[in-house]
């Protein structure tokens, strides 16, 4: 058999390069050190930073939003906002998009990943902020608001080890990542079968799965570099050599043979690209 | 409120102009009329037509391939392969992109669309498919091979004509239609519930539900038009003033305000990118 699987998917000279996306895992310190969070300050810009928080994804919409607006300006951010966009209605209304005039990023709160594809999907408000990102507002995200930047997106599933089928329920998401799907309260609530049934539909995705209080900070070329407390697992099925899914019946187990995994730390990095891990620099043999 | 929704979503002058597309809702006639073939056949080129047919989602792949291949010569097209990639091994084995070569229509036949999914995606062969696509090539598909051809795919689903949750699993398909999702033995299965949940989770996409021996065919500016003995539904709900699906649980149904439905027969037209039938000209007033 001859095969060049470099040469499909995505190549690098077809990248549409965006603004950096930051999913977070969930559960982010919010009170000791924010390592997660002061990272996410930064990259907005510090002082000069001017975030939009949106809580949509969150039951308790206004006190969610206010605690990241007060973190935020804690950790130096000089302008910091709340959009509470709640229904659909408010998310056609274009007086909103004055919210984000020179913003430089933009934050999604935790909560339910399906309201914010259900109450921003073709509005004003989610195209203004594509439109933003691809001017190269950074985008982040914790928990439902993780999940939700991919275009194929997570939307419930249910947790366990093994994949089965129907474990997982995808849906298209806000579409600022098309390289890869994100899961999140990754290994604190089992995921790794749901992620594995999610690739295993069309291995042409990514799976990334974030631990809580761990972020994937994701590049304008599409390189992936963690940051925070616990793991990012990258699921590769670009190869995989061999699947049953299609015949799986009901909730059954699925066969998937061949599928990689990389499972990375703080300061590691991978390129969604290249699907590789992007290894440290090796000491010099000879001193 | 100030809304503005026709400056969101899919602007005409970022669409990205590929080859024909022409999605069939399943059993469509193969002794008589043939109305719908016969037009592939068409749109592939008539004599000169070069059509590559995959039987990849059949469970009686041979027998399938060969009976299309069949049909089209009957019909006229003096060239037709059969290409039966049943395996992930096979459809990364670059050797088989030679069936490709100088090829004006690629059809799909029926069967499991996650077959589809599964065996081709990150593959060579439907990098290949893509890149011909691009290039101009018709994509055609009956049953299966007709939802296989969206970006966002119904892997399987529930039937019955009210939408609730969970009645509907979506994958990432073969990525050749962007701005909707294809259903398929639309009005013979029940499926409406299904479709209206499959935009609800994110109304920007929309919903084009196929009825058996009928076709949509979309043309490189994406204006569909409809051909055979049934019906195409089309679901617009990305100006829907509420839904409640993120908020229904387990099986249950939920609510959806504001959906606007076409529903289209034979010589028929649609514009999916301005989201409006075209309609006849008008006869003229005064005579």
């Amino acid at each position: 058999m001859e095969t060049d699987s470099t040469a499909v998917l995505f190549p690098r000279e077809k990248l549409v390069r965006r603004g950096y996306l930051m999913p977070i895992g969930g559960a982010e310190d919010k009170q000791d050190e924010r390592t997660v969070l002061r990272r996410f300050v930064a990259l907005a810009g510090g002082h000069a930073a001017r975030i939009v928080v949106m809580p949509t994804a969150s039951s308790l919409a206004t006190v969610v939003g206010q605690r990241y607006r007060e973190i935020f300006r804690t950790l130096g951010a000089r302008q910091v906002e709340v959009l509470n966009i709640s229904s659909r209605e408010q998310a056609m209304d274009v007086s909103h998009l004055t919210a984000f005039e020179g913003a430089t990023a933009l934050f999604i709160t935790g909560g339910n990943q399906m309201k914010l594809s259900a109450i921003l999907g073709g509005t004003a408000v989610l195209q203004r902020i594509r439109d933003m990102h691809s001017a190269g507002m950074l985008v982040g995200g914790t928990s439902a608001g993780a999940s939700a930047v991919s275009q194929h997106m997570i939307a419930f599933g249910a947790s366990g080890s093994s994949p089965k089928q129907r474990m997982v329920q995808l849906c298209p998401g806000m579409g600022l990542l098309t390289q890869a799907i994100i899961d999140q309260h990754f290994s604190q609530r089992d995921r790794i079968g749901r992620l594995l049934t999610a690739v295993a539909h069309n291995p042409f995705i990514l799976g990334i799965g974030i631990d809580e209080d761990t972020a994937a900070i994701i590049d304008p070329d599409k390189r992936l570099e963690v940051v925070g407390r616990g793991s990012v697992l990258i699921v590769d099925a670009s190869n995989m050599s061999y699947t049953d899914i299609h015949d799986a019946k009901g909730y059954r187990p699925f066969t998937m043979c061949g599928v990689v995994i990389n499972t990375l730390t703080s300061g590691h990095k991978y390129d969604l690209i290249e699907r590789k891990p992007i290894l440290p620099e090796p000491q010099p043999v000879n001193i």
